[in-house]
């Protein structure tokens, strides 16, 4: 056993690696939403200037990534590695929000879970002393997600309750060995899990189970190392009360903060069961999540990608939803 | 500047990490040709038995990680990270190939670069000591490419002479801290490289200029440390003889290696410029060029794994074809 292995998946990271920078992006309902005030930019217009969804998606991804760069205080020259992916077939989002920094890249798809896989795989460079900055990055939009995954917007298709929105915007953190924190200390990477649940308008459900046990895995691995809040990517109301309920059936009842119903106003916005997307938990991560670290609200936190591992292909044959959940321990504190 | 890092892009693995396993399983026209007789299993029937091209893939991915398990002689359990991906949309032939192995799993997106990709992060996974076993996986298959990113096969399109053929197959490979190798001693990740080809049809000149970069990189970055073939993933001979000339223009010819004109008889097979697809870089490399380096034909090889980074919207919208290329260098040696 590798002596930075923890348990069954958990990997502690000695060196602490430090999020020097954050940015983030959104679209125009997400600005009128409760962390509107605090993203770093707002779009009024869904196409961003880019002619389609898809090249204002990668407009977002630049211009997050450019912000974070900056927030950060390097030159992008200095930065060793790229993480990112995006929920687009081919993740194209990515490829032309990415390519003019002309920066090392890797590509990943992980659907929702891509903000906190970049940040593992961020996090596990600079403590394997392979770059001295790496850049996490991911986005979603609501217009590209609705068209490819559902149906065309000018459809007019009808919502289900379980239904979630897809959140317009872009997230990037910069990794560095040092820096004032917040810092990452542990990494918990998470196993598929199947559910068996085949409704592509219940994300929720589907991923719960992941989250479940990515939590419970994490928990076991550190001996229950604390944290003060354990925090989902876009489960939404139905998924995170499905995850509290596992829990509390385990005699071990704990409580989950999703970032889903923190980007709308759950009453006013009219998003049913909350946000999702991969910029949900991106946008909740720079504009919400770090801020409190830095404000002392939270000393750390357990910060929880989730992702359901579907196509409309795999749906279309029957297939059930797959989930995975990546979870990052955050922290202002190294120890 | 951290240690492990050399030059601009690449990173020097003091402790080489080992593939101590590595197997490939592919179909029926790519048994016929003349790495055939060097897979592990030939599949007959295209659909593998699963019912679908999309459910075929993932049934490949399942058996090549499982060989490859097998043949590495580690339990399932100690596999720390699974790296995979796949060009289907969400990379659904890896989520369900991968999901009953239960591992921890990181999905990524690096189209036909995906076994360079995975086999980079895995190297890195192991040097940086995050665990004890990696697995780097991909697939590919004709059927379900050809219907996503052109047409049903059942329409007949006509091919182009620049058009390349996707290979059927799966590889994996297994990597440890230790083994009687071949050794992983350097990885130059690649950046994305546009060289503006929009011709969907014509992949080999689209990555070309990628590949070139890539190479181009790895020989300032390590001084030229020598190789006994730089092996490309799937260029094809027009993309093949692209980067050749690219070299020559140079003053510094280089001779080119594509595992595009390995895994076909390019005579008698009617793949037109050569094989494609993640498979096309992952079958060469477990049916041939690890064999090649395990009997001392080579010592050591720089495998350039090279993606196209479109998608069939991406093209309707005008787009080109950004390329990506990642470099690992696998060697009998450890120095």
């Amino acid at each position: 056993m590798i002596k930075k292995r923890m348990g069954a998946q958990t990997v502690r990271l000695d060196s602490t690696p430090c999020m020097i920078g954050a940015a983030c992006v959104a679209g125009r309902k997400e600005g009128e939403g409760p962390l509107g005030p605090q993203c770093d930019f707002i779009y009024e217009d869904t196409s961003m200037g880019g002619g389609s969804w898809e090249k204002a998606e990668s407009l977002m991804q630049k211009d997050a990534l450019q912000r974070a760069v900056n927030k950060a205080g390097v030159n992008v020259n200095e930065i060793g590695f790229v993480f990112a992916g995006d929920l687009l077939n081919q993740c194209i989002g990515t490829t032309f929000g990415v390519m003019d920094f002309a920066r090392p890249f890797y590509g990943l798809y992980g659907a929702c879970s891509t903000m906190a896989e970049s940040l593992s795989l961020a996090a596990l460079m600079i403590d394997g002393g392979f770059a001295d900055n790496v850049a996490a990055l991911t986005s979603s939009h609501f217009c590209s997600a609705e068209r490819q995954y559902r149906l065309p917007l000018e459809y007019g298709g009808q919502r289900t309750p379980t239904s979630q929105w897809t959140v317009t915007g872009a997230g990037a953190a910069i990794l560095a060995a040092d820096g004032p924190g917040p810092y990452i200390t542990h990494i918990t990477p998470g196993v598929i899990v199947d559910a068996g649940v085949k409704d592509a308008n219940n994300m929720g459900a589907a991923m719960a189970p992941a989250a479940y046990e990515t939590i419970k895995t994490y928990r076991a691995d550190t001996g229950n190392l604390p944290v003060d809040a354990y925090v989902t990517g876009d489960l939404g109301t139905v998924g995170r009360k499905i995850v509290e309920e596992l829990f509390a059936a385990d005699g071990a009842p704990v409580k989950i903060v999703d970032c889903g119903e923190m980007i709308f106003d759950m009453h006013s916005q009219d998003v049913y069961a909350g946000g999702s997307g991969c910029a949900c938990s991106a946008v909740a991560l720079c504009a919400k999540l770090i801020p409190l670290l830095e404000k002392g609200v939270y000393n750390s936190i357990l910060f929880c990608g989730t992702g359901a591992l579907l196509s409309p292909v795999s749906s279309a044959q029957g297939q059930s939803i797959p989930s995975v959940c990546h979870a990052v321990r955050i922290s202002n504190t190294r120890g």
